[in-house]
């Protein structure tokens, strides 16, 4: 998962840690992972790293060079596991739904790296398999190559960047994650309308402003793309 | 900007700080925001906002219960920053872009609260004026109340995602920045054919993916919008 490449093969013989394990990019990033999801909040450093897999914290600078790197090794491996089994097949628009639901799922799973995959670019292996497999439904759909590429964007960001909110607002704590799911009915529903005429005027509208916008924009990408192909895509 | 109804009126009596000047919800909002966005990283503690206040830390809970409380009057009142000066006119299509022109900029300007405005309700002043303001252009637009609000969620859902997604890229150090956009024509454009057919296909047009989705994706939902409207809209 990680991007091995970066550090000279030489410098990473693998020597157990106290523990017994023998210590990896791999085992290096799960540890990482659990740090970050720890119940308390994100716990990741160096120094508690290296306490987790009982080895000398500087060991682990032959895998990655800073902390930022490992982040950026387990926003790759969560990519990874997001698309495994995924299969192309069927249409281009169910192709598109299930890559985007997938993203959503995994980063729903993971809240506190949400942010991080939103706005960060790996250049890891899986972050290369998940651009070339979005990339080939939109080419197969029938996109020339820039216009794929240009969708591509368009349709990735927008599905991450909804996620990572999302996520956001999974990651609160209950009660003010309801409270403020209950706030558009319970507050702005009731204001004034003298000085809010316009929320007073669709107030019994506004529950549905809880809920995300996740599935609405996926369906809005995909109607756009469909209209760029004509009747006949 | 904050909510100040939420603490009884007695409870919070203006008595000068040490440093002379008067606490209120405003000062506080403008300290908090000053630590927040301090050089170093967020530095927002009620500790150190009350040192900044030059008054007791316990002295901020006569305005504000917890720190999360602060964090959505700061929140507001960039609401509030964003929209002055807006003054509807034109046509629908201009003050949408113009309203989500406001919010992406402002979020820009203050990349660490944007995270913050994108996933959270301040059920404050500003944030009921702003609603009110955009959920006002789409009624002049002439959408329903119950499509107003659907597309009033989509629109700012999708605008705000967006624009704290940019924020997180901006607020990286310049280093980051730079190399996460060159990594498409420098990295994923030159991974090989074989394993990555799709990418090697657009390689050409990889450029494409170092930048801000937010202008297409904002003309995206204009579109939407006005196919809904139907050509008389």
């Amino acid at each position: 998962m990680a991007t091995p490449e970066r550090i000279p093969a030489e410098r990473r013989r693998r020597r157990p840690t106290r523990n017994g394990s023998l210590l990896s990019a791999e085992t290096i990033t799960e540890a990482a992972l659990a740090l970050i999801e720890a119940p308390g909040g994100n716990a990741l450093t160096v120094r508690r790293l290296g306490a987790a897999l009982g080895c000398d914290p500087s060991a682990l600078y032959r895998y990655f060079p800073d902390t930022d790197t490992i982040l950026l090794a387990v926003a790759d491996r969560l990519i990874h596991d997001s698309l495994e089994g995924f299969v192309p097949g069927g249409n281009w628009q169910d192709e598109l739904r299930d890559f985007a639901q997938r993203l959503h799922r995994s980063m729903l799973t993971h809240p506190r790296l949400a942010a991080v995959r939103a706005s960060r670019v790996t250049t890891g292996p899986a972050e290369a398999h998940a651009v070339d497999t979005g990339l080939g439904i939109l080419l197969r759909a029938g996109f020339a190559p820039d216009r794929t590429v240009r969708n591509y964007r368009l349709f990735v960001d927008t599905v991450l960047a909804q996620a990572a909110v999302d996520a956001a607002v999974l990651d609160l704590d209950e009660h003010r994650r309801e409270q403020q799911g209950a706030a558009w009915t319970t507050h702005h529903a009731g204001l004034p309308a003298g000085q809010y005429p316009n929320l007073h005027r669709v107030r019994e509208h506004l529950g549905l402003m809880a809920g995300s916008a996740f599935p609405e924009i996926l369906e809005t990408l995909i109607d756009r793309f469909a209209a760029q192909l004509g009747p006949e895509g």
